[in-house]
């Protein structure tokens, strides 16, 4: 999948990622991947919800895909921090 | 699938969680459901991923469900919230 149709969500306000997805699919993608990590998967499900049911209702979430990542810090220390992928596609 | 399989994820510290599920499992259930709403949903990530990671290796991610659900409150006043429901078993 290509890089170009990911969104990766962070801490703007969830219509900022909506906006985004709804941008790729109007451009004439078929499939869009959200991206978040820790508390941001929250606002990836919210992001994908409202694409769907406000703004194009032909679009469906296919798959989705949870896994854990491991962050270093300086000093070599480690934090494991959850991500989601969710691929939505008409 | 029976609701005794089901772990309802809120504001408590994550491994309260993780302990739930573990002891759905080891009580000799194959399959546990984690079902969490708006902001809990990054935790319900978390206690799915801890589990299969550290605590129960045979156990695996089947299936991924996102969905809204409509809050009433008094009033008449109505809120959309995510969830997340996430379908483990061995």
């Amino acid at each position: 999948m290509a890089e170009e149709n990911t969104v990766y969500i962070g801490n703007k306000p969830t219509m900022n990622y909506v906006l985004a997805v709804v941008t790729q699919f109007n451009n004439g993608n078929d499939h869009v991947t959200i991206k978040a990590r820790g508390r941001a998967i929250s606002r990836a499900v919210d992001v994908a919800e409202i694409v769907r049911h406000r703004f194009i209702q032909e679009v469906s979430v296919r798959d989705i895909k949870i896994d854990t990542e491991v962050l270093k810090g300086e000093g070599g220390t480690q934090a494991n921090v959850s991500s989601i992928e969710i691929y939505m596609s008409r």
